[in-house]
């Protein structure tokens, strides 16, 4: 079930705030038997008392069972079902150091890679090459010229960057030419059909021009491509919930999720006291506040069960600037589970909280994985969240008579 | 997933009998922090015995944050997908004054409006004319005559009247022509289709004639129309789950959803006590009974809160008539939450109990909304509990070898 084809057309607007806090990859695991979360490791007197007031559960990213990357993670929390709307990883990075693509476009995100003289792959990320070196690089190839396609070269970090294809009749449907291992040269572009054909060959020029001109490099002698992705068609939040919505992160990938579904992205902020700066700042002009906090994701998958706790306490700081602005509704939760015992995405369901006048309170003492299970919220399936929202701030009407 | 796409192959008879007790609206909310729910606060001694014999859970009407109407309310328990079925607005507001409609029949939710002499409405509701002046001129208005379309006026409350255009081929989608504002005269009805403009064609000459007979009126001198609908199709109770099912409710409303359900509205009766001595007396005749309480919805639509505590209590007094008929399932719930606090419906899940010898009891003492959070049944789409009370009476086939 597609939750928006309901809020579409049943959403009211007030003058209700929604503040939707975003702890990336919050979820976790204990790391010796019958031990404790990170979350309930972690000294969160804020959470827990607004664990007490409001109602929790678990989420669910997907479906049980799967690990979602941030692209389904935050589609799920923003209302999109995650198997409707897929965004290929080109697209996922392009949008995410900023770039607006256009309904023209494919993204492709590339990595500079080193070769041997027989073209075969010795490093697939060039030796981590440093930005300083890379970014230039990236710039150089923006003389690749190609007969009716416009291209863009982006740097990101490191040894990757974006390459964008312009032309009309794109198609997307091109396998990766990374080959996944080394000892074997990148693999030639394919397209599946005929648009995806005219965009293999593009790619296919630019791989043999930019090769060319990287050929003096000593480790970024070569690059592969991967994720070939037009841009993805999103109902705006303003067409389905009717809501003027602010993102706030710091990440360029996050800020372009959150322009894909039509948020506006605000503030230049560089920490999450910058970021509740700018939610403070931009406190009158939206109704939804997305707030996107990484480094719960970052130390996650690093392994590092401490740091994780204290990125957490971090978090939990936050509460009492969040809470003095009197938000209608107050989510924390996060996209997807990201325990450091796994170094990586999980299924497990994330833990949630919602505090509203009207949220009916459960018997929740404090936030954490084992609370959560017992929540009012029960486990629910993240594409709901933000019908729950709607509905906890009086903006949703009544369906059917 | 519609949950009779199984239990129309999988549905198997036997002696057993399904009581589904609903309390319209049983859910609720606390009206101070930390205090109790109308049905925590109720003294329930029957119910709450029978959640220590019984499982419970919570059902949620729709989906997560969805506050469903009647329609969709109660299409959900009677297991009907209410996303796929919907009863539009005039053939719910027919089926609840007790007009039978037909298959060849669309129906319309009219009001008495107000017009100045330019025929631009300066009052939505005519004034909020009182029933005993605007039910005389719903009935005036049955002199409107159509070539081969038969017409039926029947009055409801206030400015509200039906009309149900009978003839064969009549489509039903046709624009509302109230126009939700004044200052502007009342839309013209048009077709979508060549069916629904053959209506179209009908209500504007219903329309014309209507509107001569009302112009001496002060207050109610025109009409808009709303929510043209033709009958569900509904398959019935005997179709998909082979039960005999008699309905029992006082208000026409519920009587009319459960007829299109294919149920058999038993009995006249004005009071709950009435409604047992019903279900008593067809106890012999039916498999499953359906037996509906107002009274809970009605006073959390007033805000009352202590009122609906009440109405609780005496909801509770009848128990032990219906135990003593020993029902193999016994089934309490609520179409929706209304809680008092907010005078409307609402998408909290709905408190429910489910008591059979093979229900596998869980840890509840009580019926409430918090122990239902830790109920055995979980919190599950209200369009299962038909699908669950079947196989509690042993009444489900196995699904597949």
């Amino acid at each position: 079930m597609d939750p928006q084809l309901l809020t579409r057309e049943l959403h009211v607007k007030n003058d209700s705030k929604i503040v939707m806090l975003v702890a990336d990859g919050l979820g976790g695991l204990p790391i010796e038997p019958g031990g404790r979360t990170e979350l309930e490791t972690a000294h969160t007197p804020h959470l827990d008392a607004l664990a007490r007031r409001g109602v929790l559960g678990g989420s669910i990213p997907v479906f049980p069972g799967i690990a979602p990357g941030s692209g389904p993670g935050h589609l799920g929390l923003f209302g999109y079902d995650p198997i409707k709307y897929l965004i290929g990883r080109g697209a996922l990075e392009a949008t995410g150091i900023g770039f607006e693509l256009t309904s023209r476009d494919v993204a492709v995100r590339c990595n500079f890679c080193t070769v041997d003289a027989a073209g075969k792959i010795v490093d697939r990320r060039a030796g981590r090459i440093p930005t300083e070196e890379s970014a230039p690089l990236a710039i150089k190839l923006r003389q690749v010229k190609i007969d009716g396609v416009e291209i863009f070269v982006e740097p990101v970090q490191e040894h990757r960057f974006v390459v964008v294809f312009r032309a009309d009749g794109l198609g997307d449907n091109v396998n990766d030419t990374d080959p996944q291992k080394t000892g074997v040269a990148p693999l030639t572009p394919v397209g599946d059909d005929d648009a995806s054909q005219k965009t293999a060959r593009a790619a296919a020029e630019f791989f043999r021009q930019a090769t060319a001109l990287l050929s003096g490099e000593k480790n970024a002698n070569c690059l592969t491509m991967r994720g070939f992705s037009a841009r993805p068609s999103l109902p705006s939040y303003e067409e389905v919930y009717g809501l003027r919505a602010a993102a706030i992160a710091v990440y360029p990938m996050y800020k372009g999720l959150a322009s894909l579904a039509g948020m506006t992205v605000v503030g230049q902020a560089k920490s999450l006291a910058d970021q509740v700066d700018v939610l403070e700042r931009h406190w009158k002009d939206f109704d939804f506040f997305f707030l996107h906090f990484k480094y719960t994701d970052s130390t996650g998958e690093d392994g590092n069960f401490s740091a994780k706790v204290k990125r957490i306490e971090e978090f939990d700081a936050i509460m009492p600037r969040v809470e003095k602005l009197k938000p209608t509704v107050l989510i924390v939760t996060g996209d997807h589970s990201t325990p450091s015992a796994m170094r990586s995405h999980s299924w497990h369901p994330v833990p949630t909280l919602l505090v509203s006048d009207i949220c009916r309170p459960d018997a929740c003492q404090s936030f954490g994985e084992s609370e959560c299970v017992r929540g009012g919220l029960g486990q629910f399936k993240a594409k709901y969240l933000m019908t729950l929202a709607l509905a906890n701030a009086g903006r949703m009407g009544k369906y059917g008579a």
